[in-house]
């Protein structure tokens, strides 16, 4: 395979693009197993900044990390109603261990609400003991018919916190923190700019009370549900026994939450920011920010040319800056131009000979604003100091661009059935309209439009003049509904 | 249960002290699921510290994280002849999924050697590819029938290197490497130092040529295995096809490596250091490093103490001690005292009224040199900028402690079976004794002693007088050996 080969234009056929973008930034590759895929170091360093920068998020405001069993009895997952009903189709079952049948089989978890709260009812005994503010970081396994490189797959990486309360306020107030805390990372960290709200019932997290969601646009106007917080009630407190004294002396039922972000993020980075040449990641999550590729003549310039492209490194590291210098021998500059430009580095600097003759460093940017240059000659230590300031207007151009882009494609005011089509087949989009609330009118959307319910969107994205009537035509609107169509 | 109740004593039951003092100190939990444990947030906080000092280490010698399916084809595991044999007994097995029987079973990954050189055969093609340097932090299953918190579990979480190289020499000088490494790691993070060398073949590792451990002695004087280093050869590259084309153009199969701990290092750190009173944990892995306990009189002096113990633990915030506050108002301060102690954070501060008035702390060490006093009144100033160092002192001191237990445990010039089994009915340890390498003298050795050959010694830890004779007494030595009882 020529590593120059050219990818499929996004605009001509974006899922195309996208599986492709993947496997040769070296994001991810397909396994052996079925809906199974593996995360190249390239794609796991991009996750383990996310990781990190969300981990120092959550134990700010006062979460820990534990770590519960892989492992479910199946009679746990059948305790609460609905929440079976939800995983039952997926499940990955374990039968036979140690070889031995088992007695019970044990399901490989889809998520840990049962194994995790079954645990806090052991702890907790008194409103002392709460909350309980808890995280885990894991795989989890959910067998889907369709997958898709990190958008959807049979096993995923995610955080899943739980927690428990002595209110159902102090529960609420959690999830909605939680929702805040995804949405600013999204937004500065990722430049992945989400609208946020609460999802329709039947849209919810099986098992929950309300959920609330993150949800983005991608660039072929798409919708993609980043990140979800969920407020549980008491509905596992109650299946697990979960209780506490209150202060009054009462024994009384926990109230719960639920939240999680998974490996799909990675996905979402893709879609919102990559393009016909490849991955752009955004300098906060790069696992390097700026690459430097000597070029070597052949002459006796060499050794002044590599010994400088050696300070330069070591100069950018010491500004914090993320760098690697490539000084791989058997690869040409322009092959490595074209490696870095599709795996996404933020930046990249060329020395040559020519260049130390002039004391300059040439500069070339992942990504530039229009009409500016691509490649810049700029004095070496102007280049080397200025460095981190670059990086972060290239982070805030990213989300500035997504925010323009989510903005041109929010369709507002829009009041039937026709036009909501007429739009998502034209261009796609967030579609805003009013909603009676009725599941039926969800379900003529689907039909008509191939558009779910995505949000039902939070005060700060809500239209000025909110709708007067359903988008149904058949009754008042109760609250605004953003529909689109949605991986 | 009573806050103070006190831990079976080490000397009355050490077994029922680990139990006690792994649940007590809230370090794991037991679990609904057969084999499988909670990790609470204080040995998670353990691991996480773990998880960082080693990850630093594998990146700054190349190595980069990656993840691979947690689910593997029964057919990759049945392909190495060996490697089946040593893991089928212990296997996990999913049969249904999404609904349906599988095809073929898919087993739960007891570790990763045949999914990963499946995938590097298919990205290796050419020198230029090699070395690939790998790790990934996941959770691995084995079906074991008896199980311990932390040392035995069937689900456990760790790090497996894997890596893949040109040449045997390159590969062995991996292997040598994260040796090195693990026991580094050991000595100045845990304070846990391990005699390094060689298994013997009917300890090694199911598949690998050579195997290379970490063999550490607990407060018990039994042998912990802490960390294994294995050379592959080409055993797996043969069985997976994962070859590559020389610089001098002949196709040739790769050479491996595969390397790993797990958490069961939170219960050597446990068994190395903790005391009758609970855990202690070195300070460099310590989730918190002092705790800071104010000691309110109910008097008009509780605010300027409260005041006084959030500034104290500010200043010692900056000066890069983790330090916590504890400043729940339900818990008398013995009985954060014992919480605290039990948990093993190396130094508590205390803070009441008089501290106030003469401007001193009163600083308690988790564990005192002999004679030294447990508690100390400090002026404050030099309490706060003395805590770095003294933070120091006590992880230099628990190394040298275990390095002392160690070698007062350590039986050189041991010449006959009586004598061994003599040594390890009396006291345990090490037993170092000549071997003919016959594999029928380990079988005497479990018969007679309950002893197994923990490690063919590295150069460093031989005796100075190599052994002459075999311990059978039945052929001359040709190497020197480990002996001991183990977990």
């Amino acid at each position: 395979m020529s590593e120059e080969k050219k990818l499929t234009p996004r605009g001509e056929d974006f899922a195309a693009w996208y599986n492709e973008v993947v496997l040769r930034a070296e994001l991810a590759d397909y396994s052996p197993v079925r809906g199974s895929m593996v995360i190249r170091p390239w794609g796991y360093g991009i996750w383990e900044n996310m990781q990190r920068a969300l981990d120092d998020m959550f134990k700010a405001t006062g979460h820990e990390n534990a770590y519960f069993p892989l492992l479910i009895p199946l009679s746990f997952i059948e305790r609460e109603k609905e929440h079976v009903a939800g995983f039952a189709p997926e499940l990955a079952v374990v039968t036979r261990a140690g070889g031995k049948e088992l007695e019970e089989p044990l399901v490989i978890r889809p998520t840990s609400e049962t194994i995790i709260y079954s645990m806090y009812a052991k702890w907790v005994q008194s409103y002392r003991d709460l909350p309980v503010l808890m995280n885990q970081w894991a795989n989890v396994m959910r067998w889907e018919m369709r997958t898709r490189l990190f958008l959807r797959t049979a096993e995923f990486l995610w955080q899943e916190g739980h927690t428990a309360h002595a209110s159902a306020e102090e529960a609420e107030r959690e999830t909605l923190l939680i929702l805040g805390i995804y949405r600013k990372f999204m937004e500065e960290w990722m430049g992945m700019p989400p609208i946020t709200g609460l999802k329709s019932d039947s849209e919810k997290f099986a098992g929950a009370v309300r959920s609330y969601a993150c949800e983005a646009l991608m660039q072929d106007n798409k919708a993609l549900q980043a990140g979800t917080s969920h407020f549980l009630g008491q509905n596992f407190s109650r299946q697990f026994d979960l209780k506490f004294q209150s202060e009054a002396g009462q024994e009384e039922y926990a109230w719960n939450t639920s939240w999680g972000v998974s490996t799909r993020l990675v996905g979402g980075l893709v879609m919102s920011h990559g393009d016909d040449a490849g991955v752009v990641v955004p300098p906060k999550l790069a696992p390097i920010q700026v690459v430097i590729v000597p070029i070597l003549r052949g002459d006796d310039s060499a050794t002044a040319v590599k010994e400088k492209a050696a300070e330069v490194a070591n100069r950018l590291r010491e500004l914090g800056v993320r760098t690697r210098l490539d000084d791989r021998e058997n690869l040409s500059p322009g092959s490595k131009y074209y490696e870095w430009e599709r795996k996404g580095v933020p930046f990249r600097v060329e020395i040559g000979p020519k260049d130390l003759a002039q004391g300059q460093l040439a500069l070339a940017r992942r990504v530039t604003p229009e009409g500016a240059r691509r490649k810049q000659f700029v004095p070496e230590g102007e280049a080397i100091a200025g460095m981190p300031d670059r990086l972060e207007d290239f982070q805030r151009e990213l989300l500035e661009s997504a925010v323009r882009r989510r903005e041109e494609h929010s369709y507002r005011g829009v009041t039937s059935v026709g036009e909501v089509k007429e739009i998502l087949d034209a261009t796609g989009g967030f579609v805003f309209t009013g909603w009676s609330g009725d599941p039926a009118v969800e379900q003529t959307m689907k039909d008509v439009c191939k558009a779910t319910s995505r949000v039902i969107p939070g005060e700060e994205f809500r239209s000025e003049t909110p709708p007067e009537n359903c988008i149904s035509g058949d009754a008042p609107s109760r609250m605004e509904v953003v529909w689109a169509r949605a991986y």
